[in-house]
């Protein structure tokens, strides 16, 4: 009997990069079979693509609504358990709404909805669909990340004093000082963007980063936001001062605009014990700074480490693993969570994540645009 | 219709680090279906893993033998394709003999036998076998290798003057200063692991590498061997002075007892144009050096590397791939091999490779036990 | 006929590390002669101090006015041209005043003065005096700061887009969390270290860097400054938003109590052709990023470098010099100032620097307690 | 009274870069004065360089000779205590002799003579002078080199079982291509360089830090040198295979034809405790490997160094010290050596040291030659 978790996928077809991420992270553990999905809406690229993965086309759906009528319609045993939604960002709601309202399980790409007042509804449908909800924010699952957030949960930095992120890319360069390009880049068409460029994109990453790691609450941002052209509607560089749970500052750096940067996130959390810092470039190497003491970089696979990081290590020190690994960990926890078994909470970012994320948005854009002044991220649970 | 290579396993499984790696390889690029294998000598275990992954249990078998009988029953279209090999080093050669004399694809571990002269046998069945054949040196597919090779191919580092590795690890270090642990360590057991641990192990990763990206070959060596104890009849460090074609000169440096190293693997080759440098425990960096000019760090990913090494990254610059992927590129270009499409030399090690490999390994022993003089690599074809 | 300037110190002696400094800065390029000074207001360490550091003593005076008086006795060929002032804060603004008005060049310690007031005072009288003045913000004379101010002047980075500075060291924490500590060390007294801590030590540093290597003028701030105890009169750390000339946007982020900090000052400036990135623990790389293009890593020594930067380079590339030859950079370029020899405006920090350095501390105090609002830095030329 | 020691400067006029290096090494700690000196032997660049640097011309003197000659006229409360050799190769050994007999402390340029009957000559004259004599290993008074020194010698990596040092250059890649450069550059002359270009450049360095920092002897070398053009008659490239005291065995590859490598000197010594691994180009870094346990990075000012270590840094941590502050705490040594001050054996490198590196360049040359067998080194106390 083949016990894997079905799973089926939404988008992510062609030569989408999400879509291979997705594929892989779901093999990487043996926990997951992916039984079918809607890779596409043109028919015969839909099928095309199942077929180029190798996949059987007799769940491969015209459209969306048909995966749902159809699998219904199988017994609960063959039924897709799982689906991941790696669809335009504006398809999310209804797609996780729907998904969530008929029982199934959902992991869905950020950002989760594209407004907090849709991120809101789902949450309350969530609490009555009791399934498992998952929002990739693929960098939490690297081993050295989870690493952080226990040996501060343990108290290894004490009383935390300072949190602070930094994610620049350069990408937005190429584009922006061309008047055509920006215009006609749909990253940069709030219709089909929403609200923010920059924030949404990349420094909703560092501010559930930084809750993820730290534990602590993100309770207001104050904001200047930058937008280079004035014909250019979205963000492309921002800072963020923050206040947190605890009295705690910190801030956040994010651009698009950093020219030559590719991936450079960095987060670093101090406490009045010590000092961790991170850079996604070189996700195997944890920083641990104590006064008076030699810097100690932690990497993974190493005992010392804890059991959610070890959790997320499948060789030894010394053989890499990279940002497919960590997406694998994600699925992982969220195999255990479907199939009832124990997990941490710390091994998926959850719906709360997400709808927190939709608020740290619209609060950033609110701020810059009545002059930088302090506003309050939206409390839900 | 399900258009994925058939592939079988041999070993891996229980808690195999090498399976995991393996079957994580097979599934990156869609390519793989695993059907069948042998995981384990223990029916109950070998049924057990098989479930645990989620196999169908139909094309378990309970040993190799078996599998050979019942496969050759299978139409051609059914039947396994290619086969991986991670069994212990001794039955790779018997296994590998068989597989290929009945017509299979064979995907094999390094090292690839245990002596030189099984390697030059089975040299000569894969002649006839006509078959697809590769050793996994899985650190030749990481893209900044595959970068490093086509530069020098491409003669951006001018005529090569220098090559240089360095294979240093630590592991062995808490084993062989105690006395039951020495003497009772497999690898450190001749009969089980050859007749080397540390060239034979790492070493040869050193020598496939040199010649994988330089182009040239490693013709004589000279080599000092450590044993550290008078009872400890295996190698764990050694320095191997190198004569290359070409008149090119180099070095080897391995060790298993450089205490609190990882896998800290380096690689350097120097030009009369360029030098280039690269690190395993930071694979995703390739450093060029050129008189009097800016060092240049390459990236994966980015246009300016060549076919073969983008061909080998599957996300945008700054988004870390591992060894993972690093071997799922090897498995990649296997399967172009087997489905015949193009593909470039440089996408997997082959049999050469494995017996150039096995003769390096002998011919170091032999240079260090005869008060290390020069000694001659054997040329194959 | 000994050539050398004839160089006075204030300050400086016991185990001074400033004076440490200073002195070694002085003799790098064997221009200047130390003659005498007032290290120490008590008379028998001042002597024996000078002794000490085989100086003779007989131009070793009691306190400052009687330098002045003494000195201003001898003939100009014999009299001090050059005083360095490195007493405590307070003092910089009488004595600074007092050798100006008495045709002394300076050579000042930063801040330049405790008030804005004062600075604007300072800048007066040097208009007047038309002596060489000069502030030692140290890290400009780093060789590759240089490079960076001359590739941005020169256009290589185009049009700047986003400049970004972190300051981070760790060494309050140790002091912060302990009452009786944080209330009696003089960096955290208003009354000996003026208005800020954080800020006007190390924020000040970053403000003058990022005008000194982009040629922007900083305009405007927002800050968020933290305190983190009600009884603590001193920021230990802060945010600052930036706005700068050219409708260029910034941050400075400042810390003492990033714990296990050491001294991590990094400055970044992006521009539409390229980024730029420099951190002052490795002095030696500067970082340029260009779209699409391979990392380049820039080194001192080399001829690729601008005539300024080469100017601060006293050997070869690969031998690392530190701080002390940056401090000796800009001693060398006061001592062409000095001999009416021609030098770079870049070649030392001037007192337009001190002064706009003293609105900066002061203008992000007001924007704190103003409630994180914008203030503008004032224009002082 | 002026306590400073009388140093006399023998070379290092023009633009000598060893000249300046030692100029500031001698400013460094308040230590010296230079009262005179040979800098030139043409008399009128001999002056106008002294006045240049701003010195008195009185002591400078038309040529070795006479300033013996004039000196001893002195008072030994005005002559000069010790003098630098800065000159080229071939005079080192006259010079120092010379020196030596008539009582002046030494300090010499590596190279210390250019062949080993010199050397050994040198040493027992220096039996009888009792004076103090430094050859001047530069990088052996790094901070971080003195820490590593001492760590060893407490014991910290148990029993060491692996040596290792690589020190690349790339400078000769010019050169060494294009024959009018390659027959008439100094360094590749052997009548002028001595028998060895790069194991006598820098192959000594790393022979005589493998020994100072570990406290072994090395004992016999086997060599394979590479002069690449039959025309050329000085090794440009090397390996060193080493056996040391305690059975140690470790290896040495130098080269000054690795492309584009700057001064990459590199030094890593693994115990059965830990291992040690430090790099000229960043030499405020230690890195302490161990069993299963977090790299640590040591960094020199802090207090966990040990005393010898914590005497060659001036500054607190994050203060980046370079090349001329190593030279700087060798001439510091020296002085508290002249000075009959307590001093660490640790604090200069010693007639010995310059007298076994001698034997090493003819030993490994001899190795070569008589095709790569082992040669023991001599042993001279």
């Amino acid at each position: 009997m083949n016990s894997k978790i079905r799973l089926g996928i939404l988008g992510g077809g062609s030569d989408s990069l999400i879509g291979v991420l997705h594929r892989i992270a779901s093999a990487m553990y043996d926990k997951y079979q992916i039984v079918g999905g809607v890779f596409n809406p043109v028919w015969e690229e839909n099928i095309g693509f199942a077929e180029k993965i190798g996949l059987s086309i007799n769940r491969i759906y015209a459209d969306f609504d048909t995966l749902i009528e159809e699998e219904l319609k199988l017994p609960l045993n063959q039924r897709m358990q799982v689906v991941s939604i790696l669809t335009p960002n504006f398809l999310h709601f209804p797609m996780a709404k729907k998904l969530l309202e008929n029982g199934f399980h959902v992991i869905c790409e950020k950002p989760m909805t594209t407004t907090f007042e849709e991120a809101v509804v789902l949450n309350s449908i969530l609490k009555k669909a009791k399934t498992v909800f998952a929002v990739t924010y693929t960098y939490t699952g690297y081993p050295m990340i989870r690493q952080m957030r226990e040996m501060i949960k343990n108290g290894e930095l004490g009383t935390i004093q300072k949190v602070d992120a930094q994610y620049y890319q350069g990408w937005i360069n190429p584009i922006i000082h061309n008047k055509e390009k920006r215009l006609t880049t749909w990253r940069l068409n709030p219709e089909k963007s929403g609200i923010s460029c920059c924030i949404g994109d990349i420094g909703t990453h560092a501010f559930d980063m930084l809750e993820y790691i730290s534990g602590l609450r993100i309770e207001s941002v104050l904001a200047d936001l930058n937008y280079l052209y004035p014909d250019n509607k979205m963000d492309i560089d921002g800072t963020v001062l923050l206040r947190c749970s605890n009295h705690v500052k910190g801030v956040i750096c994010a651009s698009q605009i950093a020219t030559g940067e590719e991936n450079n996130f960095i987060v670093k959390v101090y406490g009045d014990k010590a000092g961790l810092k991170w850079e996604q470039e070189n996700p195997n190497y944890l920083y641990l700074m104590e006064d008076g003491k030699p810097l100690r970089v932690l990497k993974p696979g190493h005992t010392y480490n804890s059991k959610l990081s070890l959790d997320g290590t499948k060789l030894p020190p010394g053989h890499p693993e990279g940002i497919f690994d960590s997406m694998g960990n994600i699925y992982k926890g969220v195999a255990k969570a479907i199939n009832k078994e124990p997990y941490d909470y710390g091994e998926f970012p959850t719906m709360i994540d997400g709808v927190r994320g939709m608020s740290f948005i619209e609060k950033v854009v609110e701020s810059h645009q009545k002059g930088n002044i302090w506003v309050n991220i939206e409390n839900v649970d």
